[in-house]
């Protein structure tokens, strides 16, 4: 079995181990996320790595270095996942990590894997409990949110074996740390239409998201003129299409109403409310709040020129995140060593570990082709030459900062 | 109490027989319509009429003529609401009748007064049960209707009082009829913009609902390139402005997107798919089939200028309804008369009675001022002073109509 083979392989064992008969579903320190622990646990103990889970219920396999002063390097990604998930999303950057270290010798610097326990946020609609730990940055205040059986973090974490009060010794602050490197499955189309296995990531993009309000007059369809009208759909389809608009005209802008509900929603009734959403992503903050901005003002016009009034309320603004240029250098090296080829580079529109463990340390991103940029679905698929190539050029890596 | 106060009193009193507390809603063959039809045949008899309800549960109050050759004319509108309805909907054409009725001496023609049993079709979804009897065009496959308890058409009336059996009886074919003239509240705002207290009906438009759904492909919004996108609700968007363009481009056409849903749904996922639905009505059958065509079209290049599909289905197709030319010169003449100055005319946008009885008889309508254009709704309001000149312009019609 290769090694592309083989983290495919473990990548699909590992999605049988679900919360959920018959689909995948591994929330935030389950029993799913204590037995997907200790399989992962053990392919770590076969690379040769010493295994904990820390107080978080973060997975860990740590590798000493031959040099106690050169420091470590972080790898991993996450190990939960959201519901009716894929096989890939997470687990393949852990496994990948794994596979890598299985092949190399003794290395200056030390090497520990994570296997985040909180990426997706699904059991408590906040993500990144296990990075922003290690990062340092959790607020306290989230151990009390409860999830959908009024059960606290602070609680689930105990049951799970983890402990709250040691959540601040399993930050990794105040250590010479040489970065955080992830490998994640692109979740997007772009490699696979460029045709490459893997793209290194040149950014994660800043996202803002806005719910809307649009708010005309309901009316009879069949007795309201058409001037007379205060027609709140109208107005939100003009918008939609200033949203569409400023998305083909930003190159690497992604903008996208995901939501739109026209109220009451009859045939014969002139919509007198529309609800709708906004996203924009960009990995230059000051294109996408420019956007944002084009955008409200173009909700607004669109709404005044019908009469309709319009509510607008920014509900998350997030910064883009600067990946290292070092590390990520070193990683275009490696691609173009293995592929003979200049590595595609790319944006990552999604938020990843490597998100929180930028405030912590310098990070890296390595992007692997999916099938169709299919992913949250059962069908979610990475092929095992694909794996193969992210084995090599993150052991290339590894080798290379050891040379350097 | 003048006549218009009279009639506006009477729909007010009328509003409290219901099938629920605290709200007028009075669907067919209920212990609500029984109860309406016998107070409204009180106020019938008072006017001098002879009260019966016929096989289908509608209301009668006949007046006969002096002379039995002059044959019979029909006014009358419906007794039977929406949920949650207004006062006036159906209850002011009525009343209007009885009021100018009552202070006409003998007229060579008999004159029937209908309270229509079923015209907005809340209990069975189907219209027009009522005045289809009459005018002899009642599907007897209707009768196997159920309602949502499971009672049948057929059930519901004779548990009313009514005769399944007797109804071809209670048609009014093979007679002598001057026509069919019926007064009912606009449920728009055109009388109302134009400061007009009535208004002569020109025609009942056509109709054309269909139901479309774009087909696109769901995908993350933070990873899938614009320029790779199957948007539907970007389609969909496009094509509500059409529809919004083609009405304002149309002298008299009314088109709507009253449903428009956008799936699955959620902020940061590409809407796969959109439904939503189309109304369009006109006057002139040309002028709204070319139209619906038109938009037909518009909706498939909007789709195709994405990679969407569309699943297009017309619901209904009502042809437009012509009034008399008689009856509505005289009408307009009446009004004239009354107020110096000529009719506004304006198409009927919504359904009424008169469409099943044109196919008995010429119809005639006339319609009076409300609030705000507001209909289907229990804050629909119709001011005294215009319920009494509708009362004056059908009482002056009568006494042409005797006079011719």
């Amino acid at each position: 079995m290769t090694a592309g083979e083989q983290v495919v392989a473990r990548c699909r064992a590992l999605a049988e181990v679900s919360e959920e008969r018959g689909r995948l579903t591994r929330p935030f320190a389950t029993a799913a996320m204590a037995r997907a622990n200790a399989k992962v646990g053990t392919w770590m103990r076969a690379a040769g790595l010493a295994v904990s889970v820390d107080a978080m219920g973060n997975l860990v396999g740590r590798r000493p270095g031959t040099d106690p002063a050169a420091g470590t390097l972080l790898l991993g990604s996450h190990l939960d996942s959201v519901r009716d998930a894929g096989a890939f999303d997470g687990p393949l950057g852990v496994l990948v990590a794994v596979e890598a270290l299985a092949r190399l010798g003794p290395l200056p610097f030390g090497v520990d894997v994570y296997g985040f326990a909180d990426e997706e946020g699904l059991r408590y609609g906040t993500a990144y409990l296990g990075s922003r730990t290690v990062a340092g940055t959790l607020d306290p205040a989230v151990l009390m949110l409860a999830d959908d059986d009024d059960v606290t973090v602070a609680e689930a974490l105990r049951a799970f074996g983890g402990d709250p009060a040691a959540l601040p010794a399993a930050a990794r602050t105040g250590e010479r740390l040489l970065g955080y490197v992830e490998v994640h499955m692109e979740q997007g189309p772009v490699l696979e239409r460029e045709g490459a296995a893997v793209g290194v990531v040149s950014a994660i993009a800043g996202a803002t998201r806005a719910e809307l309000r649009f708010q005309g007059q309901p009316g009879h369809a069949g007795t309201v003129p058409m001037e007379a009208r205060r027609d709140a759909a109208c107005a939100a389809a003009a918008w939609v299409l200033e949203v569409e608009a400023a998305g083909r005209a930003t190159p690497g802008l992604l903008a996208t109403v995901g939501r739109l509900t026209a109220h009451p929603g009859a045939t014969n009734v002139i919509p007198g409310r529309v609800l709708a959403s906004l996203d924009v992503r960009h990995a230059v903050d000051a294109d996408r709040l420019g956007t944002v901005a084009t955008l409200h003002a173009a909700a607004g016009a669109a709404a005044a020129a019908r009469d309709v009034s319009l509510d607008w309320q920014v509900v998350l603004d997030n910064p883009a995140v600067a990946v290292d240029p070092g590390l990520t250098a070193l990683l275009d090296a490696c691609v173009h060593d293995r592929t003979g080829a200049p590595a595609p580079h790319l944006p990552s529109g999604a938020g990843h570990d490597a998100v929180a463990l930028s405030a912590l340390c310098p990070v890296a991103m390595l992007f692997v082709r999916c099938a169709g940029g299919l992913s949250h679905h059962p069908a979610e698929d990475v092929a095992a030459g694909d794996a193969a190539l992210a084995v090599d050029v993150l052991a290339a890596l590894l080798g290379r900062l050891a040379a350097a």
